[in-house]
């Protein structure tokens, strides 16, 4: 059912340390963002990314400081804010606003059929024991579902970005579960992220069709890595026992220069689907995109993992046995530095923890672009 | 002057450890290495590639007890064995192996006019006082016009990869320096490694007709990083007083269908011109070399480094504030994921330690190449 | 000149995340801490302790919002705040606050002739080019000296320990002294917390007549280390740009139980001279503090950090050549060990960074009891 | 049943880098050492003794080196060769030497009733389906059954210490049992050395009678804590299929000055009981053993982790969430602090990996003395 005419607008702004959001504050007194149309806040921050990152909630701390001069804890509770960790490599610390304007006020013509929709959606608690099971993918699914209806995307194939922001177990929870006569999937924070994520995943692909629900079970979560979604984003927090969800797709609600498309890298290095999706939104460069586009490019959104095999196309690769180096932060600097390579700027939103999110070894990546 | 003809072989080989020689004598078993004409073994083992990285030494002891079943103690000494740690990201451990052969036999029309030409030196041991000075500077420019001898190479054009593996000081040497009344240019040895990686680029530069040796002073090694070879690959040892070149570039002395050619990477991702020697060398693609042009590059070796300025095209890295990860750790992961997505294979030498070798953040590549 | 009677209390709280003030919170709603009296916070948080330790900041932050609902800004300036980061090994993450009541008003008879005395100080702005010079030496003597008057401590040998958080010289003020005409020690963030640690802990040597003004020069700050203080502690920070002086000794015009005492470790091990301290605070025992004694124990705070030399009574360690791991994180992590075995808890406040603090390899420590 | 006396020597000897084996040369050149009567040579090298550590295997292979020039291959396949990587915080690199030699021929009255006695075992290949099983563990009880009558130590009470060095899986190995229709315990190599350590461990508290075979499962295999041997000290390798074990006791049928007794840290900083332990064997020492006494002291032996509880003494530890240091590093660098606080030097043989040896966060440690 259509919604009422919007616009998106999607501000990628640098960061200076994990707590500064002077650009933000910056942009909010311009009038540049309006912190009342905020739908999402995600960022790289210069932590570990792993389990010690303690980057993510000082950045989040400042944001709501910041947001808080503007609007009141309930708005401020409504924007998902994804702290993603780990800017290894040359990867520039950043955030990038979502933000949606209403639009049906807007006289001119509109340029383009579709335009960049977001929708967004928070799931009901999830109870310990469901997380890493079929009722976490199903209460994925459900949410998902609810913010492309949010967003306006009726269907599936014009989504082509969904982040779940997605909790995990500590002790606690877990001896709480237990204590009430249930069991969890795990009984490890960090192995329970790792569920978290990938339930998420395929909750996730669910929703868009890619896999469908009696396909799965609860063996298959983070066993089966041939079932993935190609365009789910997942992370875990300590601080929610819900799920955040915003979705990312193309509608004919919304107007704006603003366009997203995806593609699947098969591995670590494969950057011609990405080239290839560049292309259809309309920047077509054999090489380096030049100069001259890359202003264009609002966010490039990707995943990125050493592959499990210890291959790639062959040839073995070290991240895996590593234990100086988490593999995790080898993938992000080699990854990010072979899109680095294609788009030719730094501040990419790459991010570790792929579970069910592209196959083994690769991943999914959005690109929104304004088209001219 | 002219040599007698010459055909040179290169060949990559994988590594599954620092100490696994297999591959290579495999390759001297079936007759396709001769172990007699190996010039020099380049390698890339999966250490930290810093301090504390014994995978080098791990690996120069395996090839040399392998090495020393076929030819003498003396033969193994002529042989430059250069390894250099840090296989980060999906870079993959591997050794290449230069070798020569006598061609003055073949018959066969040569169908090119030059070929790749491999030619090498060693010079003087060099006095703990002059190391990082500019009496270091001119014995190294010394060996490498020696080098270019040797590999018949009389215009410094046709250079295109100068490998010099010099020396480093260690305490002892410092206070043997200072108990002889001198002073060495510093006292730390890893502070000592940059300065002689610094000066020798300096030297090979100044041989190459890059700089001339007026225009250098002690004063600029180390500091004044606008004065740089383009295409000078330097690394330090412990275990050498003197230096070891190896000079790779194009002769009509040589023959064969191996030839190289170099460029020079502004920043850690400016992989367009490393794309246009590919083009040079016969190999044109926008976009990912394709799978069926792979096998005919030979070897890609390349400089990486965190850019002293903290930025790349004026976005933050945070590398060289990174306490947990070596800032050349992180430029050899995000270097090699760059050309990685360029060549679409990831065993690439990739070599960290780039002191007057290309501009600051960038370095030289050079890319062998068999043509058809 | 005597100053009004006070007493000090000491209370050691955990820290569940650099975050976390709950501990702190809980403390002042129960009465036992009076906001208004606390002089200074020293927390351990648990980043890594050298350049990307974001946990400092954080924890500060968490501090001035919690203190901000007690107590107004200038209050919350006044407070000395020094976040030291590493938690190696088993070390734990805490919090210890230094407060000070007015005792003028206490009737019955004091049990000791001197008590804890606590006394702060604030230097005037310390211009760049004046930063790890003498220059700052002297400003930070007469620091010194004001934070013991402030303390009511007239003879220098009742002073215990001194902590002095610093400045820092960032790119921005380098260059800002250069545009002056004038030059800075050093042009290294990281060198100039060096400096500036080292430039006050021969300030507080000098206050304490340790070392005298005239025996110093700008050429022996950071290089003749066998000059020290036996009581600093020193540690710096980009947010200030003037010195934070915390004094701790003993006083006449102090009453309570509380006693301190301090002691040099002549190397990492070196651990008896703390034992020694320990018993003429009145805890006498061979071997482990027995637990019984522990809880008598208000605070342990020391220097650690790995021995220039490279041996630890003759016997190589390998510290100073981890480039996986930096030699201060070791250090904590040995030091911390070392002293855990003779106090019997993990709590203790171990920081790095000793330039001019202790010999080398060593380090000053105090003790906090309280006496019964 | 007696054997014939022999008379044990241990060598305490530094390693200037890996593959430093100069000392044990000097030695056996020296006559000190007698390369066959070498048993076990126990190393400390400085890799990181995670994953990725090559300094073993580049200790292993010069030592074979070395030995390879005084005894054949058969010999130097019986000295069990055990290097345990990681020399964090202080730790000195070292290797320990234990030589047995005949004594039959003594004519002197023996001083002590009872003396350091040593003795070794190889069991059967473990196939790849019994490792982390109770297959390994019966296996192993019976080979230190066999090193207990190998060492003439009769009675189980007077063994000290168990080294074991045990197998673990590849994935070639796993993808063979698989092949043969069997299934492994595990199907990761790191998680496959913690149960070959754990099985191992429970095997040599089932030959010392610590604990019965049927009171033990697999489900309790590095599982069921509570669980453990106070005498083994065991760890992994991917170069053997068997286990090789030295057992180290006391026995009349050996002579000489050395003793050897052990203790139990019931944790990371428990140093009282090998206060004791140093008593038993003649070194009393209130606070840290002295100076001359320490040059008795022939060999500390330790096992170090992170307490799963996350806790010591009721304090929270970090080491667990590390994900830039692995809580092996942290906790040997604390464990060594605390022991060398003790014993006053820092060439301890401190090693990670103590899963079933010793409580959780604890660990068994050995001493060896030399008795007046």
């Amino acid at each position: 059912m259509p919604t009422a005419l919007r616009r998106a607008t999607v501000h990628r702004l640098p960061m200076r340390s994990p707590d500064d959001v002077g650009a933000l504050d910056a942009a909010i007194a311009q009038g540049a963002i309006d912190p009342a149309g905020i739908i999402a806040i995600l960022g790289k921050t210069e932590g570990n990314g792993c389990v010690n990152d303690f980057t993510r909630a000082f950045a989040v701390r400042s944001l709501q400081t910041l947001l808080g001069r503007h609007v009141d804890g309930d708005a401020i509770n409504q924007i998902a804010m994804v702290m993603s960790g780990g800017t290894e490599g040359a990867l520039s610390p950043h955030m990038i606003v979502f933000e949606a304007r209403d639009a049906s006020g807007e006289t001119q013509p509109r340029a383009f059929d579709k335009s960049l929709a977001l929708g967004r959606a928070r799931t009901p608690l999830l109870p310990s024991e469901h997380l890493g099971r079929m009722q976490q993918v199903a209460q994925v699914a459900a949410g998902v579902r609810a913010a492309m209806a949010d967003a306006g995307i009726a269907d599936a194939a014009d989504v082509h970005y969904v982040q779940v922001k997605c909790p995990l177990l500590t002790m606690e929870r877990i001896e709480a579960a237990e204590a009430r006569g249930t069991t969890t999937a795990v009984r490890d924070t960090l192995k329970s992220m790792s569920f978290s994520r990938g339930a998420s995943a395929l909750g996730a692909a669910v929703a868009l069709g890619e896999l469908t629900l009696s396909d799965l079970s609860d063996a298959m979560i983070c066993a089966d890595y041939a079932r993935y979604s190609e365009r789910a984003a997942t992370s875990g927090g300590v601080e929610l026992l819900d799920h955040e969800i915003m979705v990312a797709g193309m509608s004919a609600d919304w107007t704006g220069p603003l366009a997203i498309d995806h593609a699947v890298m098969a591995d670590a290095i494969d950057i011609e689907p990405a080239r290839a999706a560049l292309a259809r939104l309309g920047i077509d460069s054999a090489g380096q995109v030049p100069a001259a586009a890359r202003g264009r490019i609002a966010a490039v959104l990707a995943k990125a993992e050493a592959a499990q095999s210890g291959r790639l196309r062959g040839q073995r690769h070290t991240m895996l046995d590593d234990s100086d180096i988490a593999s995790t932060r080898h993938a992000r600097a080699f990854v990010g530095g072979a899109l680095a390579g294609l788009f030719g700027f730094t501040d990419l939103f790459v991010s570790g923890g792929a579970e069910h999110q592209g196959p083994d070894g690769g991943g999914p990546i959005a690109i929104i672009v304004e088209r001219t």
